[in-house]
């Protein structure tokens, strides 16, 4: 029995549908059902539905963006630092493992000497190097207070997208954006991300961080390329000059843009599509929401 | 008509004792009788109670010591981050003023060029600049999520004490610790911090930030000068050689030591008096708890 919160969300659909798919029982808890931002309540449930396995994928994202939790302080605070301590707590009290959706977006630019950020890199994007939006500097609190954690995998994500038109999905964001930015990104099919992360525990492999996006990288323009390329949006895609022209014109706080090493993850024998090659079969298979 | 909240700690107590004192009309919230800690809950106490103004002296601060806050990280992050957060929606949202018990501990050393940190200096013991105790990043923390609060008072405590006896009071810590830091440092009369405080309300001062230290600054062997002299103690006190030492035989995680101007609430006509001088009287009228 795996127990599933925020699984309303972009990434907890995806995961609710791949334990539809799979056939793995699970419990998709709301809030207004078990408050489980309370360690008791929690730890009840947990004991109660005899859980396996918990998977967090609640947290505060910002709506429509992150810029939104630039006015949202203590609620982005409250999911993404302290509510993975909260769940720590139930799951360490119950003995259960459990995996915490995290983000790559504490990282930014390649790693130094170049290549993907590894898992025990210490975040770049954060409040620690006091170069980050307030979101990053949540989940980066969030990582740290998972710190030594019992049986804790922590998934870090990255710009999930797949076939479906959704406001949440990067490639619908791509082609509704009026102007774009030029950077270099690791990137997530969502239904891969969801499988992936949850192999991670059905296969047992050793608790911790996992970087968890499609191999590779891609740059803005070769999205906008193999978006063109699909036929499913052919419009004439703008681009802002460089960084600062986006940051005064379009964003309230700086954007993470960075390349995750994924070799933990591969060499753990799970695999995840090279990114151009996912991002092009999402396109071939576009449709609406 | 004012609302206390965290009125069972440290300085909630001596909060109770001055409204006793002077006849003010006020309510000791329990947790456990309104979860202050719901923005809901909180905007109807207040709006039942016809709130004038909410003390916050809730927060986490760690017991015995800071130390404590690098284990109970979560608890931590919510207590001193998160809650400010939600009681500035709750005042904002009942239109009340409110003021919030923060903490010198967000800065170290001495401000660039002599004399203490300003209110508007950017902290330097905090996550933003990458050290500090997890305990003063979660104090900075709070005050960013405060920023453009309305009518809003941060009151700034350091190293509180009096004349009474207690496992919270500076002095008794430096009687009963068995080896010391030499350091510089504000602090604190805790009755004239709360006094000073609620003046800057009482008085309607201008909302925002206010060091509320006793003027002056004392080092670790005045105060151990000051405690022989009065025969409160009279032991052999003995001494860390350096920071190295403290940190590597003493402490978990770094302490704050530093100094705050206080100009602005002495040019403001809040007066308290010279920290020698407090410190002299609280060890002249020492008493047990």
């Amino acid at each position: 029995m795996v127990v599933l919160l925020g699984g309303s969300g972009y990434v907890g659909q995806a995961f609710q549908q791949l334990f539809r798919e799979q056939g793995v029982p699970f419990r998709n808890v709301a809030r207004k059902e078990v408050d489980y931002t309370e360690v008791a309540a929690l730890a009840d449930l947990l004991a109660s539905t005899k859980a396996d396995f918990v998977v967090n994928a609640a947290g505060y994202t910002g709506k429509p963006n992150v810029d939104a939790c630039e006015l949202h302080k203590a609620a982005c605070v409250f999911g993404n630092a302290v509510l993975p301590g909260r769940i720590r707590e139930a799951c360490e009290r119950t003995g259960t493992a459990w995996g915490h959706v995290s983000s790559g977006c504490i990282y930014t630019g390649e790693r130094p000497g170049g290549g993907g950020f590894r898992e025990d890199d210490a975040p770049n994007f954060s409040f620690r190097t006091n170069h980050c939006s307030f979101y990053s500097g949540t989940k980066a609190l969030g990582e740290e207070v998972l710190t030594g954690a019992a049986d804790c995998y922590v998934w870090r994500l990255r710009i999930p997208f797949n076939e479906i038109d959704s406001p949440r999905n990067y490639l619908t964001k791509v082609m509704r954006y009026a102007s774009l930015l030029e950077a270099s990104n690791s990137l997530s099919q969502l239904d891969e991300f969801v499988r992936a992360c949850f192999e991670t525990w059905r296969q047992r492999l050793p608790a911790g961080t996992y970087n968890v996006t499609n191999p590779g990288h891609v740059t803005t323009r070769e999205v906008v390329d193999l978006i063109k390329k699909s036929g499913v949006c052919d419009k004439d895609f703008q681009f802002f000059k460089d960084e600062e022209e986006f940051m005064a014109k379009a964003a309230k706080t700086p954007r993470s843009n960075c390349l995750l090493d994924t070799s933990k993850l591969q060499n753990a024998g799970i695999a995840m599509t090279e990114v151009h090659e996912a991002v092009e079969t999402a396109l071939r298979k576009w449709r609406a929401e």
